[in-house]
């Protein structure tokens, strides 16, 4: 799978949304969905805001999505799936999954594996630093075990 | 895993959720989640009714359940759950799931075995009846294909 400069772009959209989710008092994972090079769902982590454990960011940006099928569309994500997205984005058939890191968290790709999903890690420095400084306060390591389920 | 007369009670719980969103013109699958053999959570697929594609049963009751440890929680769903349930279920870990039945869909009782989530599989006939007959209406097959990615 050939890393494509437009893969950066949209990563920082991504970004962009887990900006937002700090500013909001969120975790800070963001992603978006795209479909033919185009955004078409935004969303970011939701726990502390709608005091929702579902609503990582892949999830958020998935309902933003609505009832459409998700077959040929790409998901840009800030950090590598958990079981739940994963699992999602598995049941649901995307056609690539673009991940910012899995420095800070390795996440489940075997998951993406079972169900044949083909993935891109950008190992993309900016969204390793965005976990890492935002874990360096404890109250927000405390919010990330949390979302985890620890 | 034995199972105990009071698990058959909770799963008509979860059916009842199950009839609850077929009333409302969604998908016939439900759950309830307990503490200490006491309800503190219940849900429903609703789909077709928020028209947001990751609420199945399970996860609309995890969401229902605000933000708490799951770990010493059991969730009774009618349906075995697919990969997203299953990861979620996984990542939360829950400390028994009960299972209404898996004849009508497999699931991904291997995502939570690899999480090493106990589960039960009752094999009920009541919640087998419900899936049949519900996706015996072509509209409804549709609706089930839909919400299971395909």
């Amino acid at each position: 799978m050939t890393i494509e400069p437009y893969h950066f772009e949209f990563m920082a959209e991504a970004i962009r949304e887990a900006e937002m989710s700090i500013a909001e008092g969120g975790l800070p994972i963001g992603a978006v969905l795209t479909r033919d090079k185009k955004i078409i769902a935004r969303g970011h982590n939701r726990r502390v805001q709608e005091k929702n454990v579902i609503l990582h960011g892949e999830m958020s940006c998935m309902r933003n999505a609505g009832l459409t099928s998700f077959h040929d569309t790409v998901m840009y994500t800030t950090l590598s799936p958990c079981s739940m997205c994963a699992g999602a984005i598995g049941l649901f058939k995307l056609s690539l999954l673009v991940i910012g890191e899995s420095v800070t968290f390795p996440g489940s790709k075997d998951i993406l594996s079972q169900f044949g999903i083909p993935y891109i890690d950008l190992a993309d420095q900016r969204s390793i630093d965005l976990m890492k400084s935002w874990r360096s306060v404890p109250a927000n390591e405390r919010l990330w075990q949390g979302d985890i389920g620890n």
